[in-house]
């Protein structure tokens, strides 16, 4: 690992970027144009955030299937929204086996076409209801400016496909997947403040009635979208002829929903909590949440290796995810030094003093204090310390977006140059108009993020560009 | 659910095969001919599985990550062994983004080729070394007889590929992979009696020096290829420039292995396991190791569905994977048969007669026998009953498997004729040469299986088709 120090963040935030993944193993470009390779670091990451997210998905009744990478053409097509938004992204099989296809087949951009027209073998009467199902799959989208996890030719995700007897139970599906899945753990689980919101009609999912929506803000003050839900309303159903025989003898189409969160989660760890000496990563998705790093010559010092081994041992029966570093081959500051990159939340030091004293040095990676700890008490106070970082990493982040979010720009240039310049979160009233949303985006490049749900809306408003009585409230930004 | 009997097994055994997936909700076919859909019964099977399985390669020190789908044609086609065995089944991507490629993009068969021409970037020094890595992830072959799970045009897999300073260390890593994980895997967990062996030449992975293989015997005498791990040398490393600086300060290639297990294991399940009455889960993959059935009236009897939810609660605290089945439209006789089909390992009758005794009905599904026990007595004896199906199921496994294996053919006739009645594995003399393999294949259309690594040799033998001195046994099937 190159000792070179990072790009600093206020400098060059996209080369800080790269770098950090880079240095700290997280991913890397293969031989095609935008296709990630996600390293064993990043993949730990992102495995930690799977396993959240699919505790919470099974919590809230939903099971896991899987279908088909790819999908006829045909198929694709039947929804107009669906392939008008996604035709420029797709990438298409057209020979297989040998021999050219009698149909192209599209390497899945996302699964709502297939599945629907498989929930109309699947849905015959109300008693079919609700379908409360979710893949975890990678879809490929041709991006023309990819930047890794944030924007990459695949990537790797989850999708929920739930289909309703009622309007009322499929916004409700959406909310509780909103709340109760997606912000719940990147709130408590990444440490990723968001707001929630509504998007705006032009950045609707193609075919979505609505569009939920989780955004978080970055260091450098762009916004990321985190995890969107999407009420679909009646549309798909019709499309692909999903009918079923209700509770009144009649035939009804069900209310679909659908949902997804994304390997750019991984990305949004990176952007929200880095610094510039390297990651910082919450505890509980921290693939070693402690490091240690004997301070012994050589295979000399077999007293300071077994402590190490004893205290790791502990602290792995405390359920705590730990790492001894006892290559020979490296120094100690070299270690420390990659502690740092890597963001590992704690790092213990233990040489042959700290052995004589009864004590180890642990060090916070998120403030960079350290601390002579007794051996004895390393479990307790390390569970303990974990737990304040957690806590501390979201605090912290969410007193730089409020820091960072105008709530009364003073008029419109003052918003426009606050979005211009990227100073994060602008929060004014808006009309509802196309027009004055497409103003702000030719003068800012910032787009409506989202039309906040829970936030006090302005007691009375008028439209930030146009003046005309505000609908309510909308959150701009500029955005990955 | 039907309840129109499946056919026998005796009569159909792909007709039972399928009407038995089918039926239990693991999965079926969709509009692109051998693509399936794994429906949420057989994804939680396969779930079980994967957790499994990746406990065991993280136990052995493996490290997972995520490769890309696509693949240049010209990378896989760098090695030719490779390119050799798998064109006639890749899919092609010859246009994304709206525009055709410059160059097309072959989906993933396997991933020798993508991960060999990166760990050419990712290997420098001997200290880089070893290289122990898995990945998680879809592959697309064109197949032209596919059947769901067993050959399907795409399946769900992990690939294991792994670099290594010395031939002996890569031996090791494939027989560690074959023993550790695949095969404690596939019989302790999936009740699977497997041999274990090297494959013939023939038989080999494209590219490989050996290929490790685990094979299994389904019901109907065929043998299922379980997993496999391959020993590939240092070809791929020649072939994609891989080389790294030694001890010594010499350039030196790696040697590698690959490694895959895939959702046919699944299948593998069923035809091991199952009977005319439908699927028999080994209780450590089945989804629901119990379920109980509340034998009442509509919501009148809310005595007992108190009393189940009760039980439940105390499985659940046991560790037992429990459900409730408290749907209102359905009589306890449907539930039963349901239960049978989806071979839920034990099933828990309770009624109103059984509150008033204190005991329950428990009906085991392996072998069909009921037992009334006392109601404090239920999360012990439940969980013995359990751990007595698994090692059941796999002790009767063994037995048919024992049974179906001839041993000593009494000649080539003899053998010849056992193996066109698919009557099982029959294990003889051979001489080593592709001639008498290909005659047997003609005769009977069986393959050998194997060259097993555990089995006592015969003292003296002669190849069973011409007489010469044998090399060693071999074991002969028809397969999957």
């Amino acid at each position: 690992m190159s000792s070179a120090p990072l790009p600093r963040q206020s400098d060059d935030f996209p080369a800080w970027y790269g770098e950090v993944v880079r240095r700290a193993g997280l991913a890397e470009s293969s031989a095609i144009r935008g296709a990630m390779i996600i390293k064993p670091y990043g993949y730990a990451i992102w495995e930690a955030i799977q396993r959240e997210l699919d505790d919470r998905i099974k919590a809230t009744g939903h099971e896991n299937l899987y279908f088909p990478l790819l999908v006829p053409a045909s198929v694709l097509a039947r929804e107009g929204d669906l392939i008008e938004g996604f035709a420029p992204e797709v990438a298409v099989v057209t020979a297989a086996g040998g021999k050219e296809l009698e149909e192209p087949l599209a390497v899945r951009p996302t699964s709502e076409a297939l599945i629907w027209s498989t929930y109309a073998r699947w849905v015959q009467s109300y008693r079919d209801l609700p379908l409360l199902y979710n893949q975890w799959a990678n879809v490929v989208r041709w991006e023309l400016r990819p930047r890794l996890f944030l924007r990459t030719t695949e990537f790797l995700w989850q999708e929920g496909h739930t289909a309703h007897e009622t309007e009322a139970e499929a916004l409700a599906e959406t909310l509780t997947i909103l709340h109760d899945v997606y912000a719940d753990t990147i709130e408590q689980v990444l440490a990723i403040p968001v707001l929630r919101g509504r998007k705006s009609e032009s950045e609707r999912f193609p075919g979505a009635v609505d569009t939920y929506t989780l955004e978080a803000l970055m260091r450098d003050g762009r916004a990321l979208q985190a995890a969107t839900a999407h009420y679909l309303g009646q549309g798909f159903a019709r499309t692909f002829g999903v009918r079923y025989t209700g509770r009144d003898g009649r035939p009804e189409h069900p209310y679909a929903t659908s949902w997804g969160a994304t390997t750019r989660l991984v990305g949004g760890v990176v952007m929200t909590h880095g610094d510039d000496r390297g990651l910082r990563l919450p505890p509980r998705v921290a693939p070693h949440q402690v490091v240690i790093v004997p301070i012994a010559r050589g295979d000399e010092d077999a007293e300071v290796h077994e402590a190490a081994a004893a205290v790791a041992g502990e602290l792995r029966s405390a359920g705590v995810r730990v790492r001894v570093d006892d290559r020979p081959g490296h120094r100690p500051g070299f270690k420390f030094h990659e502690c740092e990159v890597k963001g590992v939340p704690l790092r213990v030091e233990l040489g042959r003093r700290d052995l004589a004293a009864g004590t180890v040095t642990v060090a916070r990676r998120d403030r960079g204090e350290k601390e002579a700890i007794r051996l004895a008490d390393v479990p307790a106070r390390a569970a303990a310390m974990l737990d304040d970082i957690q806590a501390s990493l979201l605090r912290e982040a969410r007193d730089e977006q409020r820091r960072r979010t105008l709530r009364d720009p003073g008029g419109y240039d003052a918003m426009v140059g606050y979005l211009r310049d990227a100073g994060g979160f602008a929060a004014a009233g808006w009309c509802g108009r196309r027009d004055c949303e497409a103003r702000v985006k030719d003068d800012s490049s910032a787009t409506i993020r989202c039309l906040p749900l829970d936030w006090e809306h302005p007691s009375a408003g008028a439209c930030i560009c146009c003046g005309r009585a505000a609908a309510g409230e909308a959150v701009w930004a500029q955005a990955y």
